[in-house]
């Protein structure tokens, strides 16, 4: 974060709209099988042990019959009371089946960013970053190009992991790289066009925590060459999609789309410039949505609990 | 949900997302001052007695220190059980200071279209109120046009009342307007672009329940022909407002806005064309929100919570 | 057009921008190979002949070297004349190997509605066409279901025609729909939600003549119940997309699309209902720009001239 | 198309839809008093000198009676050739009172940029300046602000300039700013959110070359903080234009306009971060526009030949 920024007037992170309360501020995310009876015994607890709820958001999937509950509330900073309420909230959560986290807000989300030689997200995400309107820290920007390809960035300190990949060394440079996100205790890796497909082991070591962008509006145009293929069929709008990343290319989860719209005119190569426009924007958003942990994974798609 | 549009092919209320529970639903609305417990002691209340719910929702405004809350949820159909239930939410209420509502999805809510000459939002309204998309009664439509300004539609029954004014018979118009609203238990009006402006005594007596639709975007181009007014000053993109009717013309707390892409090439008629689309779609999204009770009053602006 | 509204201030057909000229307005549509010279060719004969020109629009596409020009002049109401201005441009046709039309504005299109039992592209359609907003003659109205299936519209004297199908009566039902089209000289086919696949004749017979809608966003979702799939798939956007119909289900030249924003809360049937506001939407517009001659076939993809 | 960036991988300037023509491009942008005979007599002068329209828009305003006309075109390097083309143009220029420019598209567009201490916009425009998406030549950047509220940003080698401003030394500050203008042979200005109002006199010398961004959807919220009127007021929508400067106050002709949707959620500064997002594309787009010689005064509105 630059220190310019810290006083800036509009740095702002996503507005608690909470009474004047000088508690921290914390969050609660649970999914669980739909039962009766789930938002009083959380709500209950969290009154008894004086958490005051400032949002709250629930929806229940009769299709999949899964509950997914984000609670927001303000808490006496004080461990050993945070230590009880997280023992009642567990002894819920049995008697439930729940899924569930308490995260502190005052704890940014550890973020990896994965690139190529693209770099409009990587740019964008670092402006986000440091004006503190996307509230994470950048563990390390990891790339299969060596550093002078990204020499025009201000990079800020954060380091930088050159990280190049062939057939051949695949299996080495994911092992590298797996051991980077230990070591770095990253929470979310970012895909940010990163033109390289992970193996199913390391799709699956990540489950749930790889946001890849895919510069078209699945599922239409799968795989290479997107805006090609969307200019080749004449389409009269392009789009971008974030998703967690599976072992099933370009089929994860969707958690975030966007559109603009794009006529005859647009040649293949106009249709990358107006995409990366989107491309940013819908990965911006499908990241602050994950670490503010407004989505919820269900079955092959989500639920984005969003205000 | 209503029997008569279930075999209907295009019938789709708005989904309830629940488990497949053959007990009634009910939505509980809620407004009070901000003060910590209150979701608690509500889903208490609710659990104790064996409400399910379904859906939640939330929002606690700190600049107002206003608390607002939607939940739905299903409930035995068992008369005295439900007067039990409003009892103890009513105990609740006074000892928060609360404005509240539990109305059963079962009853319609009841609307009363008023109408000058333009009828493409009453003509889509009607659309919408026959395919069950728009889960209303339609107590009335009133016109200060003759019934044969409306010759080419289907009005499927529906009782018209032609109420002419002018200056000289404003207020007697607004009393019998009043009367009719009453006899009719009508609970909302809605101005489907009726050209006439109400006189306070009216504006203040249907507070909160009749909804208008404005042709422009508002704040900008109050008053009369606001689509010649967007000409006149070259906007790129045209608005439709819906907004709560108030003593203060076009300054009632704002629902629904939307916008669209014009040009240079439109002509002051070719946005007035262009934006039939946008007010008929704001004006149907308005009421919709409206008889769901997902619409608060907020000081001089809304709360909406819409999931 | 109906005379109800004849008068009706807002009904504006699209404004031609033109000086106030009391002759009748063509459309001269052409495309041709790309070469030079053919704008000013073009342009020389209107001018020499004192055709006034009030709005004028060209793209040259690379690729497919094609080149199409669209222009809209005012000329003087004399047969002679006329006659005389088309044989000069037959002959530069001729030099650059062009396809051309002369259209005067006077004549409405003729249009053809097909429907099966989802009617609200036909009630939007009608809607349109009744207060002049699309400039058409609607030829006549077919359906494969009976005109009880329709009784709540007011058809405004508009023939209509019961063509039911079954997998035997295919063949059979075709052909007295390519006798209607010819009887009743229909210019345009509309699938309005006609939910029956052509034969490869009858595409062939309606090439670059027949529009349909197809609710999803292509090349997403072709095929049977594109809501359900979108909704499996958990898309954060659901589109439209009207196109010319070809032997290849869905693969059509696109001539427009539009997208809405859906959440995780919204259900199959709720996408359902959504998705009816785009389609009719997109529907309209993709008449629109064909009956004023601004969408051209460009191989698999079409250029449309919009202002 | 310049060499520097043929083989940047994601360099794309505006797509020219042209044939493999080796020959240098042009712009023509004209305005006049709508007359006959004008297209016809510019694209003969083009035919006969061998000029190749590659693309062509018009337009023909009947409420100011103004024509505008936009043509590209391929020609041969001969400077003699050019000279006398632009010869025969300006003869004709003189018969029908036109304005009008040729442009060689090799030369870019001479832009300063103008910033405080918001940097949103300026961080985009380098971005899109370095990929070489944005086609032009920035000559400097001045703020009224010190370099080093800008230290985390790499500035290319562009020559930077602090202006600060006072009541007491703004006409001198004034003056400055115009002789650096002067000397950098600026062609286009742009306030890139700054935070100052020029004199009368300043903008009158910078009409129709002065570009600022203004963080509302005007009319509405004209003047200070209008991302706290607009939280205030309690709209859906929120926006931001991209005008020319005039002395008026935020009534210089639109360019440009964008909105995005918000809720009852967002606080002021939830605004304020939502609108960098806006203003940043908005005011990218409206120069690109402008550098194309797209944009046209008419009145107090602009025409924007997009295709």
């Amino acid at each position: 974060m630059n220190m310019t920024f810290a006083e800036h007037p509009t740095a702002a992170t996503r507005a608690t709209p909470m009474r004047p309360d000088t508690r921290p501020s914390f969050i609660l995310a649970l999914s669980s099988p739909n039962r009766r009876g789930i938002v009083a015994a959380i709500t209950a607890i969290l009154c008894e042990d004086e958490g005051d709820i400032t949002e709250a958001h629930q929806y229940g999937d009769e299709q999949t019959d899964r509950f997914f509950m984000r609670i927001v509330f303000s808490f006496d900073d004080h461990a050993a009371k945070l230590e009880r309420l997280k023992q009642r909230l567990a002894d819920v959560a049995g008697r439930f089946g729940m899924e569930w986290t308490v995260d502190d807000r005052r704890h940014k989300h550890r973020v990896m960013l994965l690139v190529s030689k693209f770099d409009h997200c990587l740019v964008d995400l670092l402006y986000r970053w440091r004006t503190g309107e996307l509230p994470v820290e950048i563990t390390a920007i990891v790339s299969n190009h060596p550093l002078q390809t990204f020499a025009h960035l201000e990079l800020a300190g954060i380091p930088f992991h050159h990280l190049p990949v062939t057939a051949a060394t695949k299996a080495a440079q994911e092992e590298g790289l797996r051991e980077l996100i230990d070591q770095t205790s990253t929470q979310l890796v970012v895909l940010a066009r990163y033109m390289q497909v992970f193996s199913d082991e390391m799709s699956a070591a990540l489950s749930g925590r790889c946001i890849n962008i895919h510069h078209s509006f699945l599922p239409g145009f799968k795989g290479a060459k997107p805006y090609h293929q969307a200019h080749e069929r004449g389409v009269k709008l392009i789009g971008a999609t974030a998703h967690y990343v599976t072992g099933d290319l370009d089929e994860g989860p969707i958690i975030e789309q966007g559109v603009e719209r794009i006529s005859h005119i647009d040649t293949a190569d106009e249709l990358v410039r107006k995409g990366r426009d989107i491309e940013r924007w819908v990965l911006a958003r499908a990241i602050r949505n994950h670490v503010e942990h407004r989505v919820f994974l269900n079955g092959k798609t989500t639920v984005v609990l969003q205000d």
